[in-house]
Order: structure tokens, then sequence, then C-alpha cells
């Protein structure tokens, strides 16, 4: 019985078992979907009747499978605080939570519910390499997150130092100039805020022609991480045949 | 005769099958530019009739072909229900429809025409080695693309939860957050969309440091790929030599 | 005499010639640093005349230059039609049509005058490691040229059709959808134009997370066949060392 | 004794190096936050004592570390000129400037103790690596650095030429247009400034599709560059190992 739980579960390669999962990842799609359309204004009664039920059945599912999934588990307490147990249990939590508390905090507990969305993740196979790649690039990725920090700090207190007075509401203080210093060094540049004095503009000048490179970078060194771990997948592949 | 019009349509190391190809390109480019005039307001009546001869031109002269790569096809259904088989008929079905219908449709059949656009890639070579690339790297594409979306559904209900009171008609509803989402995780940033709440700057600033590197790391997995495709074509025309 | 004036112009391993190149690359500098001046409004006489002297004591000493560089050419028509021949020959010719033709033509001549911004390239080594990445990566990068191109217009096409109705200014034709489209293809995002109907934003939607990549994904192959030239170059110093 | 300060001060291999380490960097987060808390409007005036009284014990601190790493170095005068000897006095002098000096200019000295930022950098390994990718793809960063430069200014005049009569203001000059110029090559696009005559939108076009990639390109080497360090590094590890 447990082993037969267990396949239905955890084992992707039998046909009950795939079955199960694209079950379970349409139900979590239609749940993200629906919990989507709940937020439209001006719904009626009769649709919003509907959601809570669509959304009670997800509950029960989702709770039924995570008190299985503890079941079979070989152990259990490292499953419940496992990323994925953790992420299984906050995706039903906030439903038991919210009807036995006041309905105004219901809405920021909801948004907990978004957990669920991760648990798409899951099931995907890519996500390996991904790990490997994770593993190549940690250190680099620390570092320029740290520079990146700095990059951010300095270019904040730079730019209220040429701006606060030009601009007292936009650049108050040095924490209010973060707004603009990751908008701009990220390359967004939404316009709510840019710098009006010719000392700004000018400092501005200068950091993005050095740090957008550094916000960047990252993006380049997980991309070669990620062909590096393939050759590595490969490689091992290559050894395991011969 | 078969064998003839083979050579014209389908051989490019032939001076009249290389001929044909430039004479076809040239008339696409031609028949898009006249699109996108007859798009101008205020033509005068004797450009837009000046305009329909070209198209019907335009028209005639791709139905030709079309009816001729049917005939000297080898598997003609294969071709009618390939992906360009499909281009070359979709790019002039429309005309036809239109002849048949209301007027006033018209417009939105003719968008269709664009596909046209598509035939231009036909004619080039150096598109095998991005089809490698796209095998190299599919998986982590579409992981990629998959994380992408989770991201956006994410930072939308998460915009939405701190701005919709703020702003309930820019964050209505998650919906309408997922526009400011997509605007502001490629970096785009127009600007008609921005938190203004503390608490939406603050989760604009996270959501900024990680989510952008995830939209721009699949352009930098297609470029290490490319570069490796190369390398893989090099290693194949080397061992042909020996 | 020929030999000496030959060491001085394009001998860069002796003194002299070192010397002289700084001296030219010093002028060049100054000269497009007064070229920005004199585009300053409000500047009194004396200023402008000072401007006048320091722009023609530039011209005589790069006519100089000319006149020599032709003299000690083994291959004088080579180098006279050479890319750095017509830049040195641009870099000084509008000078001399501007004094014989009416003024007010002169400053659409004038902006001619930039060309020598390219000179500053002629002398740096590193760039022809960046020529052997070009010839590397040249197919591609065509390729994604023209795709970002049929990307653009498709783009823009789409756009027309969907905001044409509702923002009859900024949509007026498909040529005046462009400005949106590469704007927004290139991630720059404005902000003075942008869709504002629900079909507009949604076609925006999936632009956006197929086209970005399309228009990055160039820069990402020049980076890495960079990194492939320098392997090259150190692989062929190996070879002549052994 | 010295010998022991040493072990304190530069030794991260022993418990106490570490802690001490610890205790320092902690101090400069501690410090800067402090800085940006500062520059909060409103604060109460035993706040500020607060303030300035954690700021002196900082000051203090740093003072005794700066004393003390000059007395255990072996060369002191290269550790005084070394760039973190100039980060360290950098950190404390502008507190010691500010007490003998009229206190309006304060401030604009205040912005100098931001380099205390740099010193966060001193004790990160992961760094080695990063100056091994320097110095591999030194040449090629100089060269983007002087190609964008160039792409700057030529962009600049251009827009100049197009737009100077449409917007006197926003384009003034070349100087003015530099901040059109960067705020577009590098994708920020506050839309505060954007060219609004058809020449100006054509030549933006162009400018779009060519210099995008020149300023994103840097990023793409330093990312391959560090991917190369790494696998130098793990060569030479190998090579110790046999």
């Amino acid at each position: 019985m447990k082993q037969r739980l267990w396949t239905l579960l955890e084992d992707n390669s039998t046909p009950i078992g795939r079955n199960f999962d694209y079950f379970i990842q349409t139900l979590i799609f239609l749940s993200l979907f629906a919990f989507a359309v709940e937020t439209l204004p001006g719904l009626s009664d009769d649709t919003q009747a509907l959601l809570l039920a669509f959304e009670t059945f997800c509950v029960v599912v989702f709770t039924l499978e995570y008190v299985l999934r503890i079941y079979v588990a070989q152990n259990r307490l490292k499953y419940i605080f496992s990323f994925y147990g953790l992420v299984d249990l906050l995706a039903i939590l906030p439903f038991y939570l919210t009807t036995t508390m006041d309905l105004r905090a219901l809405r920021s507990f909801r948004i907990l519910r978004l957990f669920r969305a991760f648990k798409l993740i899951r099931y995907n196979r890519a996500l390996k390499r991904f790990h490997i790649a994770a593993r190549l690039v940690r250190e680099e990725i620390v570092l320029f997150f740290l520079i990146a920090l700095i990059m951010v700090y300095l270019t904040s207190a730079g730019i209220y130092y040429f701006e606060n007075e030009a601009q007292p509401e936009s650049f108050a203080s040095i924490f209010h100039s973060f707004w603009w210093a990751i908008v701009t060094l990220t390359t967004v540049g939404y316009g709510d805020v840019y710098p009006v004095t010719v000392g700004g503009k000018i400092f501005t000048f200068f950091v993005l022609i050095i740090g957008v490179g550094i916000v960047t970078i990252p993006a380049g060194l997980v991309a070669s991480a990620l062909s590096r771990a393939r050759q590595i997948e490969e490689g091992k592949e290559q050894e395991a045949e011969m």
C-alpha cells in the first residue's frame, strides 16, 4: 500500500505517477489563475462563490497530497523541513489560518499562497544542471552581489549630495535615493525621478558608464556556468558509457 | 520540365536559381514596404490605386510560386503542412479572402500578410547553426521561460498587494499588474506605471536585484550555445577532411 | 628624407614616431572638444575668434599630415581610398568647402568633421583581435540583424493594428510605429509612446518575452567571439615560440 | 607583541583574526547605515546626538586600526600609499578635517567618508579571480571604453544637429546632448529628453541598433574572462597536486 502510494506521488517513470503529476500541476496553474481572477474589481457574487468553492477544492487536494507525502517519506522530519516540504505547507496553510482569524488580515496572508507557484519548479529535471552551475559560480555571484550593493550605496549617497537641494522631495535622504539608484543601475529608468542639476547629471554619466556592467555581469556569469555544467554532465555520461 | 522548375525554385547553386531567389526576396521587401506605406494617413487616390496594383502583382507572383512549389515537391502534403508551406500560403491567402468578404473586416486579416516577412528567413544558410544551438540549450530556455513566467506572476501579485490601495486604477488586479511586471523585469520602464508607496518601492528594489538577471540569462545562453554550435560544425568539417 | 618622414608618420616603435602620434591624438581630442564648445549658446565674440583660430591651426596640421602620408605611402591610391585615408580627408575637407560656399549650409557640413573621431581608433593595436572576432561571428551577426529588423517590422505592424484607433497620432502608420518598436525592443523605453489598449498591452507582453533576447544576443556573441579570438592569438604565439 | 598584533590584523586563518575582521566589517556596515540615517530630514536632537556619538566611536576604532596597521606593516610607506592604505585614511580623515573647518563645508567632505565602503572589498577572497580576469581582458575593455566614448560623442553631435532647433533647451549644445546620449545608449531612457523630429528619430533608430551592443559587450567580456580565470586557477591547483 505505502509502496503504491510512493509510486503515485514520487515516481515519474510510471504512467500513474506521471498522470498524478500532470493533475497536480494543472491544479496549481488553475488555482494561480483563480487567485488572479479573485483580485479583479467588480466580480459578481456568483463568481466569488464559484472561486471560493474551487479554492476549497484545491486546498483539500493539496492537503491530502501533503499528508500522503509525509506518510510515504522515508525521513518524515527531513521532508517537512525541506524546501519543498515548507512550500507544500505554505501553499495550504493560509486557507486554514484565515478561517479562524479576523477577515481583514486575510489579504496579507493570502499573499503567502503564491508560494504555490514554487511547486511548479519541483517537477523539472533541467533544474539539476542549474544547481551544478550555481555551485560553479556561487562565489562570483556573492561578490558581484556585494559590489552591486556597495555601488547602489555609493550612487545613492553621491546623488543625494548633488540633488538634495534641487529636489528635496525625490532625494530627501540616502534611503530615498536608493529608489533612484536601483531603477537607474538596472537600466529600468521609469522617469519618475532623475537628476536635474549639472553636477548630478555628470555624476550619473560616470555611474552609468561604470555601473551598468556590474549589474549585468552576473547574468553572463550564470549563462557561461550553465554551458560548462552541460559539458561536465556530458563528460560524466561519456565516462559512464566507457 | 519538372526537373528544370525544381532547379529554378529550390537550387541556390545555379545562376538561374539564385536570380529567382533574389527576385522573390526583392519582391517580399517591396511588398512589406508597400504594406507600411498603405497605413500612412492622407494618401491620395492615385497612390492607393498604385499600391493596390502592386499588391495584386505581388500576390499573382507569390501564388504562382506557391503552386509551382507544390507541383515540384516530392512529398506534396509534407510541403503544404511544413512551416514554410504554411507561411507561403498565409502570405497570399488574406488577399483572396478579403475580396469575398465585407471590406471592414479586411484590416484585421491584412495583418496576417505580415507572415510574408518570415519567408525572408527561408533563404538564409546561417540559420542552420542556430538550429544546432537551439537543440543544445532547449531545456534551459524552457526552464528559464518557466521561471520568468513564475517571476512575472509573483511580482505582479506582490505589487498588487502593495500598490492596489494607493493606485487602484493602474494596479486594479493581478492581471493589470502583469503590464507593470513585464515592463519592469525586461528593464523597458516606460514610466506610465510605477510604485509610489514605500512598501512597493522596497519590494521593487528586491525584485530588480533578483529578477533582471533571470530575464537576461537566456540571451547569454543562446550566445554561448551558438559559439559551441560553430565549434561542433568545425569539428565535423575537420573529420570530413580526414 | 622620405624614409625619415615615414618613420615619423608610421613607425610607432621609435621615440619620434610615438611622440608624433601623441601630438596628433592630443590635437584630435582638443579639436573635438573645441567643436563641442562651439555649439554652446551665448559665446562671446572673443571666444568664437579663439575657437576659429584653433580650428584653423588644427586643419593646417591635419592637412600637412594628410599630404605627407600620401607622399610617404608606397601605394598612394590605395592609401587615399582606404578607410583611414578617407577619414583623414573627411576630417579636413569640410573646412575648405565651407569657405567657398554659403555659410548657412556650413552647419550641415560641419557634422562631417566628426569623422575625425574615427582617427582615434587608428592607433589602437587591440583592434586587431576585434577584427578576428568579427570574422568569426560575421554570419551570425548578419542573421540576427536581419531577424531584429523583421522583429521590428512585425512588432510595428502589430502595434499599429492594436493602437492606431486609440492613439491615432503616436501610431499614425507602421512607419510611425517603428519609433515605438525600436525604443521598446532595445529596452530604452522613454515613455513618450506606449500602448494603452488591453490588446496592445497583451501584444507587447509577448513581444517583450520573445523580442528582448533577440536584440541582446549579438552582444553576447561578440563577447564570446572576442575570447576565442584571444585563444587563437595565444595559440599562434605558442606555435611561433616552438 | 608586534607578531601578535599582526595575527590580529592580517591573519584570517586564526580565530582571533577572523573575529577581529567580523567586528570591523560589522562596524563599517553600521557606520554606513548611520551615515544614511543622518541624511533623513526631521531627525530629533537626541537621535542626532546618538549618531554623532556612534560616529565618534567608529572613527576612534578605525583610527586605532589604521595606526596599528602602519605599525605592523613590513614596508610602512608601501602600505600608506597602497589602495587600501589610502582608503583606510580617507575613511577617517573627513572627521578630523571637519572639526577644524567651517561647518558649512562639512557636507561636501562627508561624501568622502563613503570610501569606507571600499574597505568591505578588502576581505573578500573571490576578488583574486576577478584580478586575473581583469588582466585577461584589460585591453578589450579599454578599447570598448574608448569606442563607447567616441560613440557617445558622435551620437551627441548627431542628435544636436537634428534636435537643436526643435528643442533648444534640452539639446542646447553637444555637452547638453551628452546627457541624452548616455541615458539612451545604456538603455536607461528616463524619458525627460527624447528626439521629437523625424530626422532625430531616424538617427536614434540607427544609433540604437548599432550602439546598444557596444555598451553591453564589455559585461559579456568580463563574464567570459571570469569563467576562464576559474579554469586557469583550477589548472594551477591540479599542477600543484601533481
